[in-house]
């Protein structure tokens, strides 16, 4: 690849998202005023006024982000085009991984607002991402084809140099998306969230990216950079209208449309590790709600912090259960987080002293059991704070940690 | 191509698309509880019932035909997965060809789901089709290239054997895009009648395209069923949820969903024209519209016919304003309708006499001004008949009348 051409593209891609970045803060506030009337909206639990709150901005970003991408896409392609000889010279190989990444992209946009709109069910959030990244699988297939994946050294004893995955790397790569794009969406429930979280991550891979961009997949990182320029645009763009306090709520479509977004650059620039390591805060999160998750412990609807209106601070939420009635992985579950110290049980509660109390297993939780009651913003820069040490931490384990297990 | 390839993968394809249409029949009441319950619906405005009907459930036969399209692509393509060298015997330039008609189609569907629930303005469905047909374009860019047509005889003495239309040709297909889209929407307005039409089309083309398998561009016809079977699947689906009296609308998805299928397979078949052929009652349905839809006489929000519950038939809308008003063109308009008898006129209406009214201008009503008022399934009936007939017609022109204007 001619190194002067990329950062030509990579100028004019910067250049859109500033664009898309600017359009996208415009339209958010009166497209707003459009979703209350489609009862698109939701009333923050957080604040003592109960005004209407308008939910699901995140399709104006995706629909943004789309057409930037769209927009974009002939920029990288020109010299080719530009000969009369098209079909011989044009490289399809690449232009079919832009198309099939914007692919399951717009499905998961589609899906995301459908959800919003129609409150899907639980077998549907698993179901259709997996589905959604068939075509990209399909690309990665003919385009890499690589499924061989690197022993650390630890384990070179008993596995040898490298191992085959074989199918089951696809299966990896297929839940790698449907990981991504849940991982964000349990991590939630306080304003300005979800947009934060995915704001860091996403810096974090372009730092990474420009990082990489002298090294030997160069071709992969300049993909990568060239998706995750705009989406920084129109994530940075909703992240100010949702901060505390939100005038806008991002909705599922922005959780799907980011996960998918990080898991298709991942998948297509072979990071997925790398990806995964940015994912630290989603991924204690995930393991620490595993139990509630999949029912071991009762749910709760929602899961997010209490807020006391008296001291305008939010504090634990609590799940409330018999714990004779937990089954065997239920009682285990309570017991190991108890004996590790991050979980806030009260026995003998209720009219008859026959409940048990515990926080709710979110990471939102688990930073109040430590804090004690704290105001909204503030927990939410500790969040914020969080993922960004986390990125730090991984930027650490990917260039220094990474050399004693692997060449 | 190998004959009995396509025909296991034409089979293959079938059985999808039976497959697509149990689920979408059967999915299809279930849902449209939860449209309901999501403020997705619509009252019936030519029944006494005054019952809530599910608006929108387009959306779920846009979803179960991307799904069989997904889950369908592997197919034609297995045997070049098979080989372990895929990356140089892989058809790229094949396999672009559905991702970007399933990326436009997919952008289409999510369109016009925001569409229904947003109610989007009209500057956005012009602009968004053309800008979701921009990866399409620029694949026919690079596989196709020709923008060369050959002219019709009569004109060959001033324009040559042919003309090369070059970047016009693409203003022309973008244009497909956006005129497909919104002819359908646009002829609506009785149970039934959008998803009917489109039925009629898509069995229309099935119909050409097995006509031609055996001619000069197989590979561009087997492409078009691989999309039209399993499209006439989750349409007739709906139809029959759709057909008098109505259970369920179809809603401004449907439509987007459907004209986008249409303008996709014409453009990457190469049979825009023919196309354009299916479509004679949606565009004599447009030409005759065009007055009302660029204001020149003044346009109601909604154009359907009015029902009568006395007589439970539909009889002819109107339009009341005041003749001196108009402007020349408005004013040209009404006159060339009247002298053709195709607007029914009445002069001096209104409390002073100053008004003047006459028919909205849709086929529908120009039916009812020959026939009378009609029963509503008699008319959309007749609607049907109609796009028959055209369809008939259509065979005639593209066989044996085209002969007279091309060798």
């Amino acid at each position: 690849m001619d190194t002067t051409d990329f950062h030509f593209n990579l100028l004019v891609n910067a250049a859109l998202s500033v664009f898309g970045f600017l359009i996208c803060y415009k339209v958010i506030p009166p497209f707003g005023e459009m979703f209350i009337q489609a009862h698109l909206f939701g009333i923050d639990q957080s604040k003592t006024t109960k005004a209407k709150v308008p939910e699901a901005l995140g399709v104006i970003c995706g629909a943004i982000f789309l057409i930037i991408m769209f927009l974009f896409i002939p920029v990288p392609f020109y010299k080719h085009l530009y000969y009369t000889d098209n079909y011989k010279s044009f490289p399809h190989n690449e232009y079919i991984e832009y198309i099939a990444a914007l692919l399951s992209i717009c499905c998961m946009i589609f899906l995301g607002f459908a959800d919003d709109v129609l409150n899907l069910k639980w077998r549907h959030k698993v179901m259709l991402p997996t589905i959604a990244s068939l075509p990209l699988l399909m690309v990665y297939l003919v385009n890499v084809g690589s499924t061989t994946i690197v022993v650390p050294k630890p384990f070179r004893l008993y596995l040898g140099h490298d191992v085959d995955l074989s199918v089951l790397y696809y299966v990896y790569m297929g839940m790698l998306a449907v990981f991504c794009t849940n991982a964000i969406n349990i991590l939630a429930g306080v304003n300005g969230l979800e947009a934060g979280q995915s704001f860091v991550i996403a810096v974090s891979v372009v730092i990474f990216n420009i990082l990489e961009l002298s090294g030997c997949c160069t071709e992969a990182h300049v993909f990568s950079l060239y998706f995750m320029m705009p989406y920084i645009g129109v994530c940075l763009a909703l992240l100010i209208h949702n901060w505390y306090p939100s005038r806008v709520f991002v909705g599922d479509t922005f959780c799907y449309f980011s996960g998918m977004t990080f898991a298709v650059v991942a998948i297509l620039g072979h990071f997925s590790k790398t990806m995964l390591l940015f994912f630290i805060p989603q991924v204690v999160n995930f393991v620490y709600s595993v139990p509630q998750i999949f029912k071991f412990v009762p749910c709760p609807r929602h899961r997010l912090p209490r807020y006391n209106s008296k001291t305008d601070k939010v504090e634990m939420s609590c799940t409330k259960y018999k714990y004779s009635h937990l089954n065997i992985i239920g009682k285990l579950c309570v017991t190991i987080f108890r004996l590790l110290r991050v979980l806030d049980v009260k026995d003998n509660v209720g009219e008859d002293g026959q409940y048990t109390e515990c926080n709710n297993m979110t990471l939102i939780n688990l930073i109040l059991k430590f804090t004690g009651p704290l105001h909204e913003r503030t927990l939410v820069i500790i969040l914020m704070a969080i993922q960004v040490l986390c990125s730090g931490i991984a930027f650490f384990i990917r260039y220094h940690l990474a050399k004693l297990f692997y060449d």
